[in-house]
């Protein structure tokens, strides 16, 4: 999540839209977080939760036990979110095959 | 736009969804789009719209007249991803003053 003074709209960056779709399913620890998103390393993943933590979007609940349990989960505002990137998401799998072939073509195409 | 291979949706980034947002009324010529988006960089506009193109979301047509004109203009499936993106632009735009009050809230949390 990301905004500027005056900007009008603030848009998920993909990892955020990523994280926000795994805790849809119910809370999660970091490590299983982690495990689900193929190819994020732990800083990113770590800096994602944080400014999502801090946009009100999840909450970090931290279980005093041994080893530490941290925890990650939706606030209302973060559910909301998440229904309201559903036909983002879909469009995004749906269209998929047709970007790839787009990002073909052009990347043929003689340099201009 | 962004994806690696096996991610299984594309997500836009703010920059990217904002360019679209602004071509939903139509075709923009580079100074126009740069004009109305407040903090963008000559090259971070060009760096998006070469990655729209590529994705096949904006077609780019340049005019050869003097001095030169390029004007970029939604395709079909960029005008299908504005309508999927409207519902998250709409939750950004609603919910910016909780987002802004959760930040300052986490600002003042003493440090963890």
């Amino acid at each position: 999540m990301a905004a500027r003074g005056g900007c009008k709209a603030v848009v998920a960056d993909k990892w955020s839209m990523r994280v926000v779709s795994d805790l849809g399913a119910g809370p999660r620890r970091f490590t299983d977080l982690k495990r689900g998103l193929e190819g994020i390393s732990q800083r990113m993943l770590t800096v994602t939760l944080r400014s999502l933590e801090r946009d009100g979007i999840v909450t970090r609940t931290v279980l005093q036990v041994m080893p530490p349990n941290v925890t990650y989960e939706l606030t209302p505002m973060g559910t909301a979110m998440l229904e309201a990137a559903t036909p983002l998401l879909r469009w995004s799998t749906d269209y998929l095959p047709r970007i790839t072939e787009a990002r073909a073509d052009y990347d043929a195409r003689p340099g201009d």
